[in-house]
């Protein structure tokens, strides 16, 4: 169990407290996803006692019934949370002097809150890098949640490609995608609002689908994913809406160029950053090289975006179980923008992706 | 112009630089909103220079095409950010020695890498307090988007009525809801996840839609909002399937006695307290105090939950041109749910709500 190795970890650092505040975190060690906006959860885990979560009191309930099996304490609105948090932990347990924190996800206001109830204790313990490390392996049943989420994603693909025709806007095709995954495939949010970019729009990344209307002639970009079983996934496609130009066309192939070596040259073994080169020597090689202005890559869990970083300047060695994307993108402003991704894991000797729609360019029929 | 009254801020309190950090903060001060996942995203406000935002580079374009006219720089994902903010506030401004921090916001782990790029200054200061006060007033323009949202939740409620039926699961019609708000109104997202709650599930506040189907008798509880321009819209009606008991009656007709006596109370002089107490009060006398678990509301605006409070200890005193939520909620375990709420402005002499569907019980003819 996951919660197991955090309590190892504290003994080994000698550490009697750890406070886990980033709610992926939480979902990871309890099985209890929630998003308190800007109320207070976390989950205690002491070197010498048992964990509990702690919440607001609306969510107890929920909590209680959840995968977690352990205590659940609550603090009413009304309530100072930090004051119920250091009671709590003061009846729990005799050992609070040395603690550690998420100092990636906890605010400077509760670390300052936190560390008034307990002057005494030490607070330099980061325990986020440990909690990144472990999350960077997956097991057999995060896989399959994983590989779960891309089969969502490939059906994603096809609403999207089926919905374009002229004069359609960017974002009716994003509300047919999100509208038929949760009739069709019970989906109960994306992963990340659903991107659809047509003609010069792409070449923005990350640009969310806008009142543009699709055009004759048009690359069409889809960025996209869904939450299965608290997993996410994420790919990406683009393809030509009538014949493309030789132009259009040119940097479709070196992209998928880029990505198909990518995806062949991640193994174990191969750095993060010699990754990243592999497809981005193929763009620069083409003359686009100025126009992939992204990292190659990212980490996918619970978190759409999650370690490694398939980046220049990383010398993290891939090793099998982990799971990442990778998405050449070439972003040519006025004009066009490319990007195709596959989220996948190393295996043994090989990179096994989670989604599987075809990567040949797709021309759809003009349809007016 | 809100940037005007930062500099302000920043003159009155003898402070050099504010690193804002809260994407929400970023974008009433700038106009210009991204979320920026786990890459840095900043406005860096001086005392004495102009103002710059940083972002990572696959945003540059978009942030100076945006309503931001100032400068904006961006970090490429191979350098480090926070070299990169210091050599580019180096360059524009000698004085650099007192910080304010958004406390609320920034992560201890950013909190010190800034730090460790400018040892001898202090960061004592904290802006949070300052923003969310001018953030609590609204100004004609922001109440016209928060009534162009409201508008949007109506309608969204009219979808939601009309998509009840017998066997019809909660997330389906929360599938329906965000396509049509997508499809007849242009919303790209809603402000947080549509929640369609029936039967015992409603007793459950803020617990998503599910698989759960409509069943004759149901209570039924929408909980929705939408994003308009960068403002956001929250309201919650709940409908009765069938003609509802004597028990599932009483338990809306107390509710709706109490947030009407609440809409009715909320003016400039009353505290957030009192007004809370003004519809705990009749939960309470009906004997239903256990089961109103949550504050009367929260203030609304950029974000859907930000200040004021409208909670027991709150001594705030209301005012004209805050915005917040009215919104008692009855919650029975295994039985119902019943929550009614608006969001509107306090006029000089009382409130204006911004959603202004039917809160007469309704009761939806059983269709099989």
């Amino acid at each position: 169990m996951n919660l197991n190795k955090l309590q190892e970890w504290l003994q080994a650092n000698d550490t009697d407290v750890a406070y886990i505040s980033n709610p992926i975190s939480i979902a990871y060690f309890t099985g209890y996803s929630m998003d308190p906006h800007e109320r207070i959860f976390a989950l205690l885990a002491f070197k010498d006692a048992e964990s509990f979560v702690f919440t607001p009191a609306l969510n107890v309930e929920e909590a209680k019934n959840s995968d977690w099996d352990g205590d659940v304490y609550g603090y009413l609105d009304s309530e100072d949370p930090w004051e119920v948090i250091s009671n709590t932990i003061r009846q729990r347990t005799k050992e609070f002097k040395n603690w550690a924190i998420e100092k990636d996800d906890l605010s400077v206001a509760h670390y300052q809150n936190l560390r008034s109830k307990f002057p005494d204790a030490s607070f330099t313990n980061d325990v986020s890098a440990f909690i990144e490390r472990i999350r960077l392996y997956k097991t057999p049943e995060e896989i399959e949640k994983l590989k779960g989420a891309g089969e969502e994603a490939d059906f994603a693909f096809q609403i999207g490609f089926n919905a374009i025709k002229t004069g359609v806007t960017e974002r009716s095709i994003a509300g047919q995608i999100d509208y038929q995954l949760k009739l069709q495939k019970g989906v109960m949010h994306e992963s990340f609002e659903t991107i659809v970019q047509a003609g010069a729009n792409a070449a923005n990344p990350h640009l969310g689908p806008t009142m543009n209307t699709i055009k004759p002639n048009d690359l069409v970009l889809f960025d996209l994913g869904t939450m299965h079983d608290g997993y996410a996934s994420d790919a990406s496609r683009t393809v030509a809406y009538g014949e493309p130009s030789a132009k259009q066309r040119e940097i479709y192939e070196v992209d998928r160029e880029a990505q198909q070596a990518a995806i062949e040259a991640a193994k174990p073994g191969i750095t993060a950053e010699e990754l990243d080169n592999v497809a981005r020597d193929i763009i620069k090689k083409a003359g686009y090289g100025e126009y992939f202005i992204h990292r190659l890559g990212h980490g996918i869990g619970k978190n759409v975006h999650e370690f490694p970083s398939i980046v220049e300047g990383n010398d993290l060695v891939i090793e099998e179980g982990m799971c990442f994307s990778i998405e050449p993108g070439i972003y040519i402003p006025g004009f066009a923008g490319v990007r195709i991704e596959d989220c996948g894991v190393v295996t043994k000797d090989g990179f096994e992706p989670f989604t599987h729609t075809d990567k040949e360019l797709r021309v759809i029929p003009i349809e007016e």
